[in-house]
């Protein structure tokens, strides 16, 4: 225990609280470790909340009670949001990215850690009310959304994978039709990774049809787990009707025309 | 552009700073943001970082120049990383992580986003003068632990697929074998996903013979990047010759008795 000033005290609390984004901190904890009185430490607080606030950085949300404490949720302004995926669209509407077969190349953006963290904490906006356990997507390219995703709700993280791996032992396995492909492929869940009985938020980087959404509700319920929601980066316009009837996607791709080079992507926020 | 108090604006800018790690910010960002002049914000940082140096948190780098600024670099003390990897050699010692064929369960822990956060901030302190432009990794249970690494350098992701996948463009593949299985497996790489000339840091959970960190290597070698190091969260101790000559292991795991049900695994820092 240290005797500090106030503002470096501060300071401090801002990083722990900011660096755990969703964790619950009790004061006890805080004043162990900055030799502050509870009352002390709560005006604080009350300074950090504010100033998150004034900025639109994110808010303090206290828990009462014995089990109680401070957390940070972090937030957006809609405005930065929608300049966000403005953005984004903007990166993804660029010509070279597309691909033969008409996909379109998100790679460089999906492993871009700084602007993983952003989406994640879009979806944790948008999506929080549905109060789920666990986050879940399928390998391979959703995982660092997925996982910032889990990280601003502070949840851990489901993979489903493709195939059977043998070192996750027991796993139960779906048949699923992917919407684009047209492929017979089975996606499988270890056992050990879910509670049954939670409730699943799925996250994926892309959705066409829904074949692969559809799929990893499918196998949720297979291991008596609830889907409560599903959130998607980029879903495309067509088809229209997917798989999945609710869904919050954040870009819709109106159109890739791989003859004149054009992407059509809009914010859907 | 506002008037603000300093310690709203310290509180802001501790939280911009340590939202995205090693991310440099211009004085000049932050003086249109708070409508405050560089002088006042030099003094903000010289507070900001006293507090993280004291708290043992971090600190915050200035570069000079006109394209320089400030950044936080994340930092645990010896003792913050030895408790922690105490604390994670503890878990992965619990005897139901036992698999057939005397596999360890790890997922639960590797889809931790805190954890990883603070892994990857491990990685960071042990392995940033080696100064890489990319962090890579092979799918799939490193990637969470690879993204929170390139997170804590402020780096892009590179992750190495298994097989080829349609949907990334023309790819380069090699054969490779792996050392616990003894299979030849193939894994490739997207030709945009990494310029050549680049400086790569590979990242992976476990390491047994080091077959699927040398093939990263040798694709490395493919595609014209070099590897300037290896860092894995657990490695065997057996065999002791790898494949790969330099890694970093953080944890090393001596034994697992699948009769007696004992695990051994230790820090390795």
């Amino acid at each position: 225990m240290m005797k500090v000033r106030r503002i470096e005290r501060i300071v401090a609390l801002t990083k722990m609280l900011v660096d755990m984004p969703g964790r619950l901190f009790s004061l006890s904890h805080f004043s162990n470790l900055f030799g502050a009185a509870k009352s002390t430490l709560s005006e604080d607080m009350v300074t950090i909340k504010e100033a998150m606030q004034q900025f639109g950085l994110g808010t303090l949300e206290t828990v009462s009670g014995a089990a109680g404490g401070v957390r940070f949720i972090p937030h957006r302004s809609d405005q930065a949001v929608n300049n966000l995926l403005l953005e984004l669209a903007g990166k993804l509407a660029e010509p070279e990215r597309i691909i033969q077969g008409g996909f379109l190349y998100m790679t460089d953006i999906l492993f871009n850690p700084a602007l993983m963290v952003q989406i994640g904490e879009i979806f944790r906006r948008q999506l929080g009310h549905l109060a789920p356990d666990y986050i879940m997507t399928v390998e391979t390219k959703g995982i660092p959304l997925a996982l910032m995703t889990a990280r601003a709700f502070d949840l851990p993280l489901v993979i489903v994978r493709q195939g059977n791996k043998v070192t996750e032992g027991p796993a139960v396995s779906i048949n699923y039709v992917t919407g684009s492909s047209k492929r017979i492929q089975t996606m499988s869940l270890p056992r050990r990774a879910i509670q049954a009985g939670a409730k699943v938020l799925v996250i994926d980087d892309f959705m066409k049809a829904g074949g692969t959404a559809r799929g990893m509700i499918d196998l949720a319920g297979e291991v008596g787990v609830e889907v409560v929601g599903t959130g998607v980066l980029v879903a495309t316009a067509e088809p229209a009707q997917k798989l999945v009837q609710d869904y919050l996607a954040l870009l819709i791709l109106h159109d890739v025309d791989q003859y004149s080079k054009k992407i059509d992507i809009r914010p859907a926020l």
